[in-house]
């Protein structure tokens, strides 16, 4: 059964990077390969990815300066209105309008594994207020640094479902919580 | 020895309050009152208590509201430039200035407990910048708000050192990392 997660790093007081983008506070940090909280284990139950222009952007701008090939094998969407470059080799597509609008595409996609919202914030809330959102997996960095592009700006209830360390970080599981129809 | 500790509930995207000093978030929520992470085992290890002049408004409000008695048996220090309306029967002093000039105080009164910073997170945040923060205690509810008070508005870097679930909410205890000077 396919579950649409919002899987983020982000800092103890609810910024998934700085005012300009930065992920210093984040990349700086030890994490251990083997733990069941891994990126990697992760990565291996999810079949498609969603992320915001934003994302997509700034995964670009450092793909480039790194010389990687694009990071994903699974099938990516990215919201965006604009005309989207796509990186040579990539399954990637431009989806524009409303987050229900792609959502059955994902679904699709994913065949049977989970869909990943990379984020920014704004698409992971946009799938919650849409109702389209499962689950939230936070990878809490030992870190405040005040301000920042927020982690979830919306009124999500959720329910913790799982939590643990990985490395320097403290990682939690959350049902998202449906309002009544 | 005594630690200087803000122990504080937050939201996942680190919120204190809402905008309009509002705990429903939070006072709604199931805590175990036996958990090691208690608010009455916590409180049972406090020699001094410090908080801002908001926080001292919000609690008394609520106080006023509800007709109890001051809730703190520990002498408590209000930090506040102005005329400080103390309850009747509390151990309840302002002060002004810096953290740094109220600190000794505080200590000397905590008597080998610890010193509990309630909040703001401001006042949290200046107790950090002066270098006199040794803790930070968190309770995470299950909920993402999206705007509000924030929970440590600065820079702080911080040391995972124990986790845990109190009922509803995700517990962590950070030792605060100090820059080599």
């Amino acid at each position: 059964m396919t579950r649409t997660v919002y899987t983020t790093a982000t800092t103890l007081d609810g910024f998934i990077a700085t005012d300009d983008h930065d992920l210093g506070w984040l990349l700086s940090r030890r994490l251990d390969d083997d733990s069941p909280w891994s990126h990697d284990r992760f990565m291996a139950g999810v079949g498609a990815i969603v992320m915001g222009r934003s994302t997509f952007d700034w995964v670009e701008r450092h793909r480039a300066a790194s010389g990687d090939a694009w990071f994903y094998t699974q099938p990516s969407w990215v919201m965006t209105s604009r005309d989207l470059p796509v990186p040579e080799g990539a399954d990637v597509r431009a989806a524009a309008g409303d987050v229900g609008d792609v959502h059955p595409a994902l679904v699709e996609a994913a065949g049977g594994k989970d869909v990943w919202v990379v984020g920014g914030g704004g698409l992971a809330a946009a799938f919650a207020e849409a109702g389209l959102l499962d689950e939230v997996v936070v990878s809490i960095a030992p870190v405040a640094i005040g301000s920042g592009m927020p982690l979830l700006p919306g009124t999500v209830e959720l329910e913790l479902l799982d939590s643990g360390v990985n490395g320097e970080f403290l990682c939690a599981r959350y049902g998202v919580v449906r309002s009544p129809a």
